[in-house]
């Protein structure tokens, strides 16, 4: 070990491996990657031998891959609590739509760069956006932030469809692989109840004219549903499948009421699923059968949906949500163990995003990783640090971020955001957006 | 208002009032009661008049009534993540049990001191605690923390029953209305399933002489009523019914599974249920008619059970996961919209544990209360804060925490406890249990 050129090692640190053990080891960080996992011989040796050597003392923290947000709405930090305990067709109609209709490019940027903020703060290093107009500020902020962004313009079809679809042709072209490949664009049909038929079929051929991907909701509630079945007396998974837009790679977000049929489909398209536990419970959208889809096979990753409809970014709380929901709704205590919700959190997130080499800490994998202070009384006794994340700590907790090899935060003091100024710029926005003066 | 004698005022505060709307107001506190919620006229003059006047600035704040737990076992933060993921029992047969038979005097204050800890950093300021022997180590704990404590001796009929039950008497001749009032005594029997009928006639005989309350497990699983079917021919309320038990005030944790005549009988009797969702969902015990016994004028309490089965101490997370879990087990959004939550785990915690003028910021009732610092990003934008509080904020947002006029916690400072020396004394008696070393 002791000529190799490194860039930053975790010493002393308990790390969860991709078996959901856990080892005492260090990490060693070289060009953005994991280098080595284990023991550094000879580290103390080590230290002085390194120019620039980064090192951070590891002991009585875990470490674990960063958590991915397979689904969410970043600029909609700006409506937290602007409408909760309401019907969702009341929420979106009374509240949401007018205020949006509003937004302006700066809108949009300072409600990501305020996500991007708690997104790091909770230990997200990568996240699956779909909002717009204006998703080049939402790629600023990625840029800016050191985090990973999937980015979508969310195509409503039956309002100014092309025009949309052409701004994420743009975004595509513009965007996609940039801010050191951190940057991937997809294509963002909102869903079947706004995006006919024909539409995405449009969509579809766009999008494999570029090679992007689909980030998609489906299945979200009965209603819509309901509503699919009385427009093509079809079940939505049908009727977008026979669209072509599931050739594509497809990243389908909620999938909460599926028939044996659509679970097919699910299974055949490779489709990965964004479950959005918190979301689903507070808008009473259902239960997703996500154990089941486990057993097929199918690849489920976990989201927060919009801060307006969850009402946080912090995915480890969709992770302690996964497991516990799950749990009661198969009465099934052993269902979604701690370390299954993690790695739907953080391995299955990435593969959902189809992001390569994210989400383990293992050799030659992106160095996206998190680091928990396990000091505090909800940590002791400090038996089993996996089942003490997931079952009883907070994103508090977090203390270092760091992404392709770069700290985003380091002790929760932020490295490449300014919070005080991304706080003060967004209470502006929402002010003017709202009326309303905080 | 400028002779009276205060002792303490919270000025400029977003105080939480019991009709669920935000009051900015300044609260002043008098002989550890809630003197009065308002403006104070000449706040800037009050300053200098009144020797030892504390003053704490509540701007950027939110008060709400202290949050009460209204079912844990304290000590049990001991087996903390010591067996999690498992079937209930054989997590008791094969790893609870054999610990707790091992449990020595200063097992059971360590653990409930460093629940102590948990609890005031997390906002609790009244807990009912069932464990034993030795509940008096959790009065001290009490004393010492100034928390509000309920504690019964927990009572297995099935195994040295009467010794026991003698024990639960010393506790309430000991205990009750001791430590300026802080501590109230109820009698403890566990359940159904280890309580014979014949047993729980003699503990509410002796319940009755003393004037005690119950606190007693209740319809927690579907095994525990199918037993109950199979041993007695009729459902457990119906069984704990006849022995006269819910006479004397009960505190019934669980209550997940019930008939209507069940219902009925809790409406007859008066009982008020300790709700604990998070305890349910891990264990999947099953999901409780909450919405129904509120609709049914039941008072309805939150609980976070013991730390093993849930895994912290954390009741803003009990009041998010009720207010959650309820609207997607009825389909219905509205269903315990965030005020409501708050209202089951204070005004309604304090009614279920049967303590007088507590759970409410409001003219005479006892200063319980918490301050929540707004500042971190999940706050922003800060447009309805009961609602940031409960969907959006965690417990790391408590920055001051008051009991009886007294502080535990001052910005995020304990004042009563050596958090310090708890963790290091409640470490050394888990490596002695369990021989596993932290």
């Amino acid at each position: 070990m002791d000529n190799i050129k490194n860039e930053m090692i975790i010493k002393n640190v308990s790390v969860l491996r991709h078996n959901g053990e856990l080892q005492d080891a260090d990490i060693v960080i070289e060009d953005g990657k994991i280098g080595f996992v284990g023991r550094v011989v000879g580290g103390n040796v080590l230290d002085g031998h390194i120019k620039d050597l980064k090192i951070i003392d590891g002991k009585g923290k875990l470490a674990i891959p960063g958590l991915v947000n397979a689904h969410t709405h970043a600029s909609m930090t700006l409506l937290r609590s602007f409408a909760d305990d309401k019907k969702l067709m009341d929420w979106l109609q009374e509240d949401i739509w007018p205020i949006e209709a509003k937004m302006k490019r700066e809108d949009i940027y300072c409600g990501a760069a305020l996500a991007a903020v708690e997104m790091i703060r909770t230990g997200t290093t990568a996240f699956a956006d779909m909002y717009g107009p204006y998703m080049d500020e939402v790629a600023k902020v990625v840029e800016e932030s050191g985090l990973r962004g999937v980015l979508s313009r969310g195509l409503i079809g039956v309002a100014d469809g092309y025009k949309k679809l052409a701004e994420n042709v743009e975004l595509f072209k513009n965007f996609h692989n940039k801010a050191d490949g951190r940057i991937k664009v997809m294509f963002g049909p909102h869903a079947i109840y706004t995006c006919p038929p024909d539409y995405l079929k449009k969509v579809s051929e766009a999008a494999t004219e570029l090679g992007a991907e689909i980030h998609i909701h489906m299945n979200e509630t009965i209603d819509e549903i309901n509503g699919c079945l009385k427009d093509y007396g079809k079940r939505p998974f049908e009727v977008v499948n026979e669209t072509g837009l599931f050739d594509l790679g497809t990243l389908a977000a909620h999938c909460v009421h599926l028939s044996e049929e659509e679970v097919n489909i699910i299974k055949e398209k490779n489709i990965r699923v964004a479950h959005n536990p918190g979301s689903n419970m507070k808008l009473a959208s259902g239960i997703a059968p996500i154990t089941k889809l486990i057993n097929e096979g199918v690849i489920v990753a976990l989201g927060t949906d919009g801060a307006s409809s969850n009402n946080n970014l912090d995915m480890l709380e969709e992770v302690k949500l996964a497991a516990l929901l799950h749990k009661v709704d198969t009465l099934d205590p052993l269902a979604i163990p701690a370390a299954e919700a993690l790695r739907l959190g953080t391995d299955n997130g990435a593969k959902a995003l189809g992001l390569e080499k994210v989400g383990r800490i293992e050799k030659d994998y992106k160095a996206d990783i998190v680091l928990y202070d396990m000091k505090g009384v909800e940590w002791q006794p400090r038996y089993n640090p996996i089942s003490l994340l997931v079952y009883s700590a907070n994103s508090n907790s977090v203390d270092t971020v760091i992404v392709d090899g770069k700290i985003l935060m380091e002790k929760r003091e932020l490295k490449t955001l300014d919070e005080e100024k991304i706080i003060f710029n967004f209470n502006k926005c929402f002010n003017r957006l709202t009326g309303y003066y905080i």
